[in-house]
Formats: C-alpha cells, sequence, structure tokens
C-alpha cells in the first residue's frame, strides 16, 4: 500500500542512484521522461534532490512553464516502459497512451503520478544551472510516498529491483543487499 | 588487467549511481572520503562528473587547494573499507594506512589511485556551485582506467558488484542485468 514518507526521509528514495521516470506538464497533456542523472543534494528536512536534464527535452520545456515535475520509481517490472519512454519525445506522442501507464493526479503539483512506480516525490525546481550542454535542476521535496511492501525508511532490494542504467539497452538489477 | 577507458566511454563507470570513493590531495598525505551523491552530467568528450559534497570536509579542503581529485570505484569487496571511510575524518587519521588500502600514483593529478578498487577516473574541478548546505563539484575526466576483467564498455553486474547506499550500515549490490 502506498503511504506517505516523511520529507526528511524522502532521499533515501533516490539515493541507490536508480533510473527514475520523472513526470511534467498537467494531467491530460502530461509528459514522462526517463532520467538516469540524478542525486540527492541535501538530506533532512527540507530535502533537495539534483536531476540533470537536455534543455532541448520535451520536459525539460514543460518543467520551465510550471517549476514543478513528479520524480517516480520504477521497478524491474517496468523495464520495457522505461527503455522505450527514453527512446521516443513527448511532442510527437502521448506517452502515457503508448507506453501504457496511469496518470493518478498528485496532491501538491500539477504533473501526474504514475500509478504503477513504486515511489513518488511531487517536487518544485528552486534554482536551475545552466551548464550549455545541460542543465541542473535544483528541486524541493514537497510531498514523497511509496509502496510500504518494498520502501520501508529504505528500499528492499530482495523485494524490489530499483533499475540502474549501463548503456544501450541494458539495465542492471539491485538485486541485493549487505550489512556493513 | 586494468586498461585506458576512451573519455567518451568514461561516464559509464559513474552511470549506474553507485558508491564512490575519492581521494584527494597528494601522495603520502592523501585522503580518502565515500560518496554516494553523484551523477555524470555529460556524455563524450569532453566528460563532465558531478559529485555534491559537504563542505566542511576535510576532502572538499584539500580538493578546493588542488582543484584536482580521483574518483575510485570500490566493489562489495571493498564493502568494510568504503563504510569506515565515511565514518573517521582525515583530518584525524592517514585512512589509507587505518583502512589498509594502496595508494598508487595518478598519471595527470596529484591525489593517488587506490589500487584495490576496480575503476579509477582522474579528475579536474572546473566547477563549485556554493548550495550553503553543499557544494556541487563540476568535475572534467582527464583520465580513465578500469580493470577488464568487470568493465568493457559497461559494468559486468554478474561479475563486479558496485555498491548503493540504503542507509545505516546498508547496501545495495548490482548483481543482475537485463536487456530492455
Amino acid at each position: 500500500m502506498k503511504r506517505e514518507v516523511p520529507i526528511s526521509k524522502a532521499k533515501w528514495i533516490m539515493e541507490p542512484g536508480c533510473v527514475l521516470l520523472v513526470t511534467s506538464g498537467e494531467s491530460g497533456n502530461a509528459n514522462v521522461m526517463t532520467i538516469s542523472w540524478q542525486t540527492p543534494i541535501r538530506s533532512g528536512e527540507p530535502c533537495h534532490v539534483l536531476l540533470v536534464i537536455n534543455p532541448a527535452r520535451y520536459t525539460c520545456e514543460l518543467i520551465m512553464k510550471s517549476g514543478q515535475l513528479v520524480i517516480n520509481v520504477p521497478g524491474s517490472d517496468l523495464l520495457g516502459q522505461v527503455h522505450r519512454a527514453g527512446t521516443v519525445s513527448g511532442r510527437e506522442v502521448d506517452k502515457f497512451e503508448r507506453l501504457g501507464l496511469t496518470a493518478v493526479p498528485a496532491q501538491k503539483v500539477a504533473p501526474p503520478l504514475i500509478d504503477e512506480c513504486a515511489a513518488h516525490l511531487e517536487c518544485e525546481v528552486e534554482r536551475n544551472v545552466e551548464l550549455g550542454h545541460h542543465r541542473l535542476l535544483v528541486c524541493r521535496v514537497v510531498r514523497a510516498v511509496a509502496d510500504d511492501a518494498y520502501f520501508n525508511g529504505t528500499w528492499d532490494p530482495e523485494r524490489f529491483h530499483t533499475l540502474h542504467y549501463l548503456g544501450g539497452k541494458r539495465y542492471g538489477l539491485l538485486c541485493n543487499s549487505t550489512e556493513a
């Protein structure tokens, strides 16, 4: 069941460095983009995370208009959709329809959540840093939700396999965990 | 055997979002720090990567002095050292000695490589972005090396398990891969 995650614990949703599906725009006209370049940048509350995005992407255009986005965490069951979302543009197709994903309303921002994903971070963009080739988006997490079957303060890799991009069509799976 | 990796392919060393050991300072007086907050920010050549670091850390002080660092990729065999490197300060102890790690000279920068790691990115800091609580270091990779038993243009998770931080003493292991 999906439950609220305290903002102070939200960064653990992204910490493993996994591939994300970012939603932008508004319900009925929203877009989906696969992002592998991400990192938390601040622990505790407020919680800040960073996304790296190509300014030419449709998602970047939508985010710049509204200043809002949702980070969704897909598991290995969504591998096909994750890869295909990275190979077509939302300027040409409705990616929710094309990929068979379900948009459900977020609570604090306009872009929808992807129902099939296991966790969601609703975000406001606080700052963007222009690097020419790419843009760094510093995002403040305003709401976090995760499926408690897989995430309980941290991911359970034995039950939920985050995806980690290796290049081409290949993705690594987080399958085990160990204690230092 | 460790072999040169073309700069245009260097970002694949960090792409899975794994935990890194960053070396700073100079041989004989070098420091080691565990970093989980990282991402590539530019494909191709030049290759840029981003590290997020707390300005209070000794490593940050050393990097600001020289503008150089080395990113080393540890596997699951170094789990104990990775965790302990994140719990003591190089201001107080020689972490190479304390952790039983071997420093070997880099070719293009002053900080040493950690011989026990499977891949290395020798880096120059090109820009740093102050966020108050943390600093974003935009690094240009000037040399990349990887063990060809585990990395051949991409990691082989079946043979080499990168570490992905889950919180506390717990680390996820990249153990499998799959094709979309």
